[in-house]
């Protein structure tokens, strides 16, 4: 049988068509079904395609290229749909993130000879890198599949909690390795790898670490790898040329009987012999230690038994997607379940079956009583996707992340909660303290298993560590002085938000001068807010606003974090009304976001800045800043035109192919606000316990709450032709106001939407039909 | 007061003579006054005169310079006595190593403006090193002063075992900072520093780590500094250049709030400001975690008494100096005590307070009824130090040692005892597995609290490994093959002596097949001696003897270890009968001997062989193949000449002087040899619970044994007209053989040499009065 027909029977054996090629609709789909994980990885998305078990600790998927570090955003998750050729298979990713790392833990699969460099892509046997087809090419949810061309394996790949499974189909004959790179690793440089190591036990357990100065500082990564067969042979390897020194020579000649290898660039290759039938590698990996990633090894699947683990994985997508029952035409359906998809793999569980954790002391601790996540989005994910959390995960889940955030923040060096870590590690990226609307949210709405006292603690000594990010002046002054910190009007307007979330929790744990304190901070927003041209602006320690001012500057480090004034002016989640009032009642504000979305931006060039994607005038979906602002017209008495704009976003920004993201999903918050505005509402303000209603873009929504209570949305009339929400009732009854209350969906019940080819101006429009505002809104 | 003024005050007040340059003799001295630390920190002892407990974890001693990889070897211990300037003090030293490392955590104090580089020695002012002088240099057991001269700082150092303590005491009126360098290191070169931290916490303390890659890969020391004064600033600042990616900014402004740093090359300056009295700096280290090192620091003085400490310490050096009671005048007392002192500083506590120790696997475990030691230097100990220290020490304290080796091969990647190993960690330097020889040596003099069946499981493993230094084709030639392996004739004789001593512990605990199976090893020794040349060879795996042959060539890598065929051919311990059966006899051997001993070498050249020093023909006392080669004589019926050459090598390469070690002390192996040598007897073959004859250098000693019992030797009549014994009486009974038993001195009694003018050549002539062989002396 000459290779291609053993490929080919092998591909037919197990493709199933991919679902971003299939979107016509299949009604008897189920949500695991529906789901596309190719979606959002080409084009600006940065998600991957390979297995990951719900919030799984492993993220098993294929790494198409490593290039220079300018050169690397695009491969920001290791996959890029549109490269020629795979380099392996590496048990680290982000789900969309704008900045990257990660790609840890690299194995290839090998027939005969393996090469220990990956390559060049254009020159096919340089190197261990294979070109691979789409045909046959499979992502499911905690499951992929591809035909390796060139190196003649079928590759498959489930994932566990911890572990992640290989599955290498060689050909008859052919001579099975299997490569291990702990050189290759996402957003790559010189001297990344600080420290790592190769160990072979003499069971054929393979262990080691790679330390790496990357996105986290010293962030450190074991590993524990298992194969099915015996290894008859392996070879260990260090590349690094140029070593000062390079000590005593261990045991073992050219690495084919050494037991370990150390350094800064290694390569093993593991020798299987002649085989019949597949390989199974199974691999576990730990922040900890070896001991601790052996411990994981045989947490989710005890042998070899892929398909054993691949069906519970399965099972365990099935229960959590199943939270949300939708039906909607395909492209829909397949837009909102993938978002749900992608909504449900960060944060991910960071600690040790055993419970042990590495925290940003980077130091080992024990939790007790929850399991600790990791990889905190929070600038992104603060807004949307922990609220759709709430909702759709266990009460444990959530208490798991509260609980992952406090304990973070009492050994934290630096006694606050995390700002963007990964791995317990902190890398101080983007800006806020937004962990804590995080906690103040989840707390709010009932979630239970947290140390409510500690938690606030932790929010207050967030909100009051000086050195953070202008936070001394901010105290003092009551904004943040753009002459001694930058993205000083961003800071502010976030911090201001911040606070009122920490004066809301202090309130209802009845700690009258917390909730004092951060409610006067709270209203911080204004300081920063320059009335004469309708703009947030940055402001300096004189009182002054900085000038030259353009709205439309978007510059990293400017008066604004990844945004300009256009954007950022309406960042007052918290204090809408009063925002409303400031900029000049409901007509000046309705004017204003109509200019921000109907901007002439054909002359603006933004592309030096990374996470600037998906544009609608000075609208920017593929950045979070913008993500309420379409909501904004029902705090000024117009929610049909944000009815209309939603249209307009959801048909723009989201579409069920693989550039189908117009941004970086940024660890399911870019999924989140399609979850939600697809239900017909969203959490403006997270920790007011409302949501906004917008309009819903699913005909039907059964929401199965943790308790079994289900919340059902139904979208009476709904099609191209009736955009429009002409009345809305709950359980039965009309509902005039603009805004749902947690609490009611939690109760369970029916909101009904009844659509409408025009606006109903009427509905929602008057001022106590609007959400919460800390001020009242103009009259 | 002029600084100069208040420096002088100072140094009236705290300085004792330096007592290198005071060697007339004391009579009143006590042991722990008789000890000059200065002994050997010149020439070519690499010892360092700094603050160390007995086996003390911590060994705080000053740094003089720390020059380019290539030129470091003079300063291996950090401290070159005729440097001009110190950098500062660091907590970790080895005591006479050959190679190097270490210098961890280095303190330097700063009067005013802190510069953070150390500046050039011949620029006073021009870094934050400073000019010292030797007036007020003290060094005692356990403590260290100095004056700064350029600092302005009295600067003095004590030390316990976990922790180290300093106490500046700065001029009145001066800013008073501390300065700790992470970057410097004892053989340093570019890329040693792996990764390295510094976080100073809300408490004051600072705690941190680095990482290096040095002459064990991947270590990492983390430690914990508290002051006994209130921090009013600090700094802390990375240095690197050209770093490629720096991630993104932690709080703080440029170093002065910063919580903590990362990175590769490190400063902090801790500022006390204008200060009265002294500032005192507890530091504790843990090859563990933080967590480990904090715990460490209160562990040997819960405050910041200084001389409480300093009181300690001393005590236990005076506990562990009066094991011996010496009577000599004072050079020899003061050699004799410096080398005792010397013999007890390794192998170093390693493990934390909480008994949890970092393993060869780099891992943490947990030591159970034990204290974990490393810094092995076993191919230097395994002679005379460790066999010492089984008559000086506490059981207990030998039973920790055979622990450690067995916890560590336990844990061991390659499955085998420690070679050379510091911190927990294998170097894999020098030949042989000499782990052997001390376990069995150990345990065959009775020390108790060792699990024996584990300990001969890990010496069979050890010797049994195939892949390190040729075990492999060793097991099955009877020999290591030069043309697959270098040094291969001293790596087989070497071998076959460990061999032996596996073969006596198997036998003693009774498992037959073992020690059959060693036994026969252990005669390996001939399969690489040519009895045509009459010198050790190495042999190709043909088996021929490698040529061109040169008995007098020393080169890194050849067919020796260190030496050449002179110095090895005497390597056979366990079977010295068989090698003067081999060589020929009695008066063939005697021939040889004197003619290595009275070699012309004024036409050789070693000076690319670092470790060759102490040259007297080709015996070669300041490396260790030499040690026991001046007791062979007696093994040929010449105990007489070893009389005569022990005189001529104790009063050539033993000098109470700083330049007065002839080679490296090698973690006390120089010095246990003094000590043994001084006594009159030598442990010429460890494992045989004998010790050969020599001549006493002391007038009388006194031995207090674990127990309390006493074992006396007098030599009656000892002059420098008196070189050689007369007579020898064993508990007033005549003892006519040439050795001792190791029962007869842990017995207690008397062991009385009567000197003479002239060689008594009847004495201890006869075959039945030699030492252990394994095979019959030619009769």
């Amino acid at each position: 049988m000459r290779p291609g027909l053993v490929l080919a029977a092998l591909v037919a054996l197990c493709a199933a068509p991919a679902l971003a090629q299939a979107p016509a609709q299949i009604p008897w789909e189920t949500p695991y079904e529906a789901v596309d994980p190719f979606i959002g990885t080409d084009g600006e998305g940065h998600t991957f395609p390979g297995a990951v078990a719900p919030f799984g600790m492993v993220q098993l998927s294929p790494d198409t290229d490593i290039l220079p570090f300018k050169q690397s955003y695009a491969r920001a998750a290791g996959y890029r749909r549109s490269d020629p050729t795979i380099l392996g298979f590496s048990h680290t990713h982000f789900s969309g993130s704008g900045h990257s790392d990660l790609g840890d833990i690299l194995l290839a699969p090998v027939s005969g000879e393996a090469r220990l460099e990956p390559g060049d892509p254009k020159v096919p046997g340089s190197g261990y890198r294979s070109r691979f087809t789409h045909d046959g090419e499979i992502a499911q949810p905690g499951y992929y599949a591809v035909t390796l061309t060139d190196s003649h394996v079928r590759a498959e790949l489930t994932a566990g909690t911890r572990t992640g499974m290989h599955r290498y189909t060689f050909e008859p004959g052919a001579r099975a390795q299997v490569l291990l790179d702990l050189r290759s690793s996402i957003y790559n440089y010189p001297g990344k790898v600080s420290w790592s190591r190769i160990r072979v036990r003499d069971d054929g357990t393979v262990t080691g670490m790679r330390e790496t100065r990357g996105w986290a500082p010293g962030r450190q990564l074991y590993f524990a790898i298992r194969f099915s067969r015996p290894m008859v042979a392996r070879s260990l390897t260090s590349t690094e040329t140029d070593v000062p020194y390079k000590g005593f020579k261990q045991p073992g000649r050219s690495g084919d009987d050494r037991a370990q290898l150390e350094g800064r660039a290694l390569v093993g290759v593991f020798d299987f012999g002649q085989i019949d039938g597949p390989l199974v590698a199974k691999v576990a990996i730990s922040t900890v230690d070896e001991a601790g990633a052996l411990a994981n090894l045989d947490s989710d699947e005890k042998g070899f038994d892929f398909d054993a683990l691949r069906a519970r994985t399965r099972a365990d997508w099935e229960k959590a997607l199943g939270a949300l029952d939708i039906a909607a035409p395909a492209p829909m359906r397949t837009n909102v379940y993938t978002a749900l998809y992608h909504a449900l793999i960060a944060p991910s569980v960071s600690g040790d079956v055993d419970g042990r954790w590495r925290g940003p002391d980077n130091a080992v601790h024990q939790a007790e009583g929850f399991t600790y996540h990791s990889t905190f989005s929070l600038w992104d994910t603060f807004r949307a996707e922990h609220p759709l959390l709430t909702l759709v995960q266990p009460e444990k889940r959530n208490a798991d992340f509260v609980n992952s955030l406090v304990a973070s923040q009492k050994v934290s060096p630096y006694g606050i909660l995390p700002v963007w870590a990964f791995h317990g590690q902190e890398t101080w990226t983007m800006i806020g303290y937004h962990a804590v609307p995080v906690i103040a949210d989840a707390w709010l709405k009932g979630v239970h298993g947290i140390d409510a006292d500690a938690a606030l603690d932790a929010m207050v000594k967030s909100a009051t560590y000086g050195p953070y990010g202008g936070l001394s002046d901010y105290m003092t002054l009551g904004y943040v002085p753009i002459d001694r910190e930058p993205e000083a009007a961003s800071k502010t307007v976030e911090y201001a938000f911040d606070d009122w979330t920490i004066a809301r929790m202090a309130k209802a744990l009845g700690k009258a001068d917390i909730a004092a304190t951060f409610e006067k901070r709270s209203l911080n927003w204004r300081n920063s807010f320059d009335a004469k041209t309708g703009f947030l602006r940055a402001r300096k320690s004189d009182g002054t606003f900085r000038e030259p001012f353009d709205p439309t500057a978007i510059n990293y480090g400017s008066d604004y974090t990844e945004g300009n004034a256009w954007q950022y002016s309406w960042f007052a989640p918290h204090d809408l009304g009063g925002l409303v009032s400031t900029m000049g009642g409901d007509a000046a504000v309705v004017k204003k976001l109509d200019a921000m979305f109907e901007y002439d931006n054909s002359k603006l060039d933004y592309s030096h800045a990374e996470d600037i994607a998906g544009l609608i005038g000075q609208y920017i979906h593929g950045n979070e800043p913008s993500h309420h602002v379409a909501y904004m017209y029902a705090y000024a008495g117009a929610p049909w035109r944000t009815q209309a704009r939603l249209k307009q976003i959801v048909e723009s920004q989201y579409k069920p192919t693989p550039e189908g993201l117009s941004g970086n999903d940024d660890l399911g918050q870019m999924s989140a606000w399609l979850v939600f505005t697809a239900l017909g509402f969203y959490p403006v303000a997270p920790g007011s316990n409302e949501y906004v209603i917008g309009r819903p873009f699913v005909e039907r929504a059964v929401l199965t709450l943790d308790g079994g209570k289900r919340f059902t949305v139904r979208a009476q009339g709904l099609s191209d032709a009736h955009p429009y929400v002409a009345r809305v009732t709950l359980n039965g009854k009309p509902l005039d106001r603009v805004f749902l209350r947690d609490a009611e969906i939690r109760a369970g019940g029916e909101l009904v939407f009844t659509m409408g080819a025009t606006p109903n101006k009427a509905w929602g429009v008057k001022v106590d039909a609007r959400p919460y505002s800390l001020t009242p809104y103009p009259k």
